[in-house]
């Protein structure tokens, strides 16, 4: 529920009707505005009917969260998130593009492919150091080594750094090196791994899964916040369907509708979502065009010999392109790259 | 194949393999280039090879279409194909906008669409005489009636005229009327109607259906080239997906992969594509942005009564802002609003 | 809406109420059943209410079809429809199995395959004249002289004809050669020819289009329906999903769907369904005891030189085989061989 | 790559074949057949080539192992794996019911419903105790509290557990209760969770997810053994796709086309496959028909009131039937109801 007070009502009576509500074990909310005070009330409706709030002297309204989704949606948090990232932000005016390798694969090529995206101009490196791959048998990433690599590489070339992790276990080690910790497509409802992503204190960059449809996403996302970790950034990375002349359908539609239902900020990855390099730049104007917050986009050193997904990353001066047409696009629109 | 003839090979020797070619029961193509001549010959493989083409003395180089689609190819035809359209044309460097409602509903609600199409900049009017439902039970068009009022209407307003065509039996009537005849999605691989809108001399719009791969589209339009009609726009009007929150997945990477594949231009329809009447600007910007030739928008005087399709048409003023943003926009990208 | 007249209403009342049903331009239909006369009225809603039929005498009920399909419901049409064919009879307790070649190729092919599926105990010979192909260089069928063959053939081992139609141009010849008149999945929402086919006196054979949802297929078959022609065989042929190992993912769990909501028999057609010819047997067995009414499998004297799906169809003794084994499967489900 | 063995090599010769294998760090694998002994080496081509095993005196012949999948594959493992559970078997001659309410509610509601399983015929009880819900309000399960109501139920009733782990914490808590693991559709990809449950003694039954390719379960089911653990049971239970009708599209031509790639078992859960209640007899009946190896069915002793699943679950009475007509038609299949 959403429990709208009065504009006059003092903060010693907000307070009272917070410890009201949490006391029948409902989650209570303070969201203060600049005008008005807020409260929310998440649980059982028949628990929140019980308290008879709207008889309450300085209650002005209570209303439901329509949505099933109810800390991610803008009915409870009406502005957007913003997230800040090292010089910059996700979430408000600027527009980030994150960049690196598939994998961390050998300190030359992360150091090189580092410094390639930096010099584009991208706001923080990412790459795989625990890779999720379909096959046992392919390379699963170099682990706490690479994380260790990954983030030297990081500090040597000043940029933050976005990382996956695939296992409650690794989160402490993974947090301790990454700005920004990922959760990939496979596992979007791994709700044991997203429940204590929700207890760390660092951004959670949430992938949508293949066969997610929007209202899983969100529904992943709110275990995250409802754990108590508001600092999530949505991802569409493209979604399974019968087309087969490109890895995935990249669902850019889903940018402008979730941006209009959510307060969080929302990613394209342009690489996965197309597995062609040729399409990275297009579409990496289409997902600024329809309002995504940045890019997540795979760049290598040398992509001819990636150790995985080369034929969907782009060479540096490819990179480079991009991030000047991107620089172009971006102020028409009312963004700024970053 | 294609056969690449020597640079100074004369135009008799042309004829004459040309000749050769038919005679054999092959479809010749002649592609005169600024500094090469290409001839086309499709058919049997074993056919072509008995003509023995490597060794004639004019013959620079015999090699095979790879693409199962041959006339839509690029191989056989690099330069774009440019189809005029009233004071402008697409497939070249104007991005068009054809818009208008569903349908034909009333001469009212048709001349004041019609209007606001125009004032927005509309480089021509669509509306469907010719409704494919559904359910038999909803409203099917007006039919002749219909396309009489819209070609009326267009005259009237100046504008060309883009409507749709369901059968074989209409296909003369709606081509004295349009200026550019539309197969919709449902249609899209009705071979019959395909091969006899490949007889007429007028335009042809061909709707990507709802499960078509993209490879399924351009042999689409292969049917219509190989019946000798070469004005041939594409359009990618989403796909069928899981995902339900939206009513269509438009598959935008789509676009670029397209036109890097096929020399017709091609446009995206954000209105069926989305279904959603909020989600249309943000699309037509990233269609735009991903190289789409132009739109279909549907708008509509009063969307609120629409009789169909309400809840994805543009209030006029809402056209007017997206013609705004898009004029704003498409010089960034090397393109210029017709 | 459904009309349900008292049980003592003199047949002089039932005709007055059709009339008067009607006269308002409303679709008036008589169902007289063993123990009451049901009517039905099917047009505008507000129409229907103007006629205040609740309070007429000898009306005992008035309640709205609530499916979207009308005449196709069973909430209008409680009974199965048996649509006679050769000794048998879809729709009842056989179980009827149609089978022969994807294609009309040489008299000596069909009339081999011919012996082979009537031996094999088909109650129909099924082959294609007129061949919807992706491409436009693929074998199209042979067209009349493929009609020609066909019906010799049939007439020849003594076998009922199913065959496809494409267009309305050819909808006459086809149904003056064949028994049951077929149409394809790419022609599932070709409204105009699925009208055709509900002003002629054969029964249609309507495919599954690749995209097509349920209540799509439904409202197809409305359509036929609608014209006037009951005689509607319905067919699961395979929808179009990620799945890339089997051509076409089999969606037999709409067989029971479709049969609890519709009078209609469903065919299962286990070829097309998953292109792969080792998955034809245990498909056909499950399409048989999921509720399926029959059959629609291709079968080749010589598969390995079939011009089309060679690799989906049985050999004739595998045919024999499926025979055999269906037979001592379907008396356990209280079906019967045909 | 497989390695056959000539007829009368002596076992210390394979031994030492066996130990050259691992000493390369390839993965050596050993299967003694009744006429002859076949080696496996899992791992980079190139390092089995420096082996140079094609001219070793007792080695018959070296062929690479075509699939992606190898210790899954029939190429490597040409008999079925037949996986032991209560009195009967998976995988064998038996078909197998496992049935069960989805999730263990109260102690009331448990065992009643374990009766009526019990008494229906069913070879195990399953039932959630750890549920993985979209949403984090909705039931979760009682967890380690449901886990010890559920293996008393178990005792009492003489029927062995089945039950769902969702992460890595809870893998040896729930093996200690469980007699078959099992792994969700939603963490068929967790590929931590599949090695941690590589490395237990128990049975793993492993759910299809909503937008696996038939290759991606194959392979998560890889991570399994490759980790030790060939107990592996794999489970079809629908796929998304863009019908709405049905909750999920359940693909069972996948059932044969993975038994003739895998010696693992396959069963069928018809109940998450349709969604709805009355579909799950036929589809039961169905997956028996194309050769699974048995069936996962959801039973509640009141539907109407249970937390969750409810409208898919079975009444007692239709699980009775539903065994019935199980028992008369298993033996046509050449199979038995366990």
């Amino acid at each position: 529920m959403i429990i709208t007070l009065k504009p006059d009502t003092p903060s010693e009576a907000a307070d009272a009707l917070l410890a009201r509500i949490s006391e029948t074990g409902l989650r209570a909310l303070h969201m203060p505005g600049d005008d008005r005070v807020v409260l929310g009330a998440l649980g059982e409706a028949s628990v929140v009917a019980e308290l008879a709030l709207e008889s309450h002297p300085h209650v002005a309204s209570v209303e439901p969260i329509l949505a099933p989704y109810k800390l991610v949606s803008r009915e409870l948090h009406p502005h957007d998130t913003v997230i800040p990232l090292g010089r910059s932000a996700i979430g408000g005016r600027d527009f980030c593009v994150i960049a690196g390798p598939c994998a961390v694969e050998t300190p030359d090529q992360l150091r090189a492919t580092a410094r390639a995206v930096k010099n584009g101009g991208a706001v923080a490196l990412r790459a795989g150091a625990y890779k999720p791959r379909t096959s046992p048998y392919s390379f699963q990433g170099h682990g706490p080594d690479g994380l260790q690599l990954l983030s030297e590489a990081g500090r040597e070339i000043g940029l933050p750094i976005v990382t996956e992790v695939m296992e409650i276990a690794d989160v402490d080690l993974v947090a301790a090196h990454a700005d920004i910790v990922q959760v990939g497509a496979r596992n979007m409802q791994n709700f044991a791994l997203l429940r204590a992503l929700g207890r760390i204190g660092k951004p959670i960059l949430l992938k949508r899964g293949f066969a997610a449809r929007i209202e899983d996403l969100l529904l992943a996302a709110e275990y995250i916040l409802a754990e108590g970790n508001d600092q999530v950034i949505l991802c569409e990375r493209g979604i399974r369907t019968f087309e087969t002349a490109i890895r995935n359908t990249l669902d850019l539609a889903a940018v402008p509708y979730i941006k209009a239902r959510t307060h969080l900020p929302v990613l394209v990855d342009p690489s996965h979502g197309t597995g062609i390099r040729d399409l990275v730049l297009p579409m990496s104007l289409a997902a600024a065009a329809c309002g995504a917050d940045g890019l997540l986009v795979e760049v290598h050193e040398d992509p001819a010999v990636a150790w995985s997904d080369g034929e969907q990353s782009l060479y540096p001066a490819q990179f480079d392109a991009l991030m000047a047409k991107l620089g172009a696009l971006l102020p028409i629109l009312g963004r700024r790259l970053a």
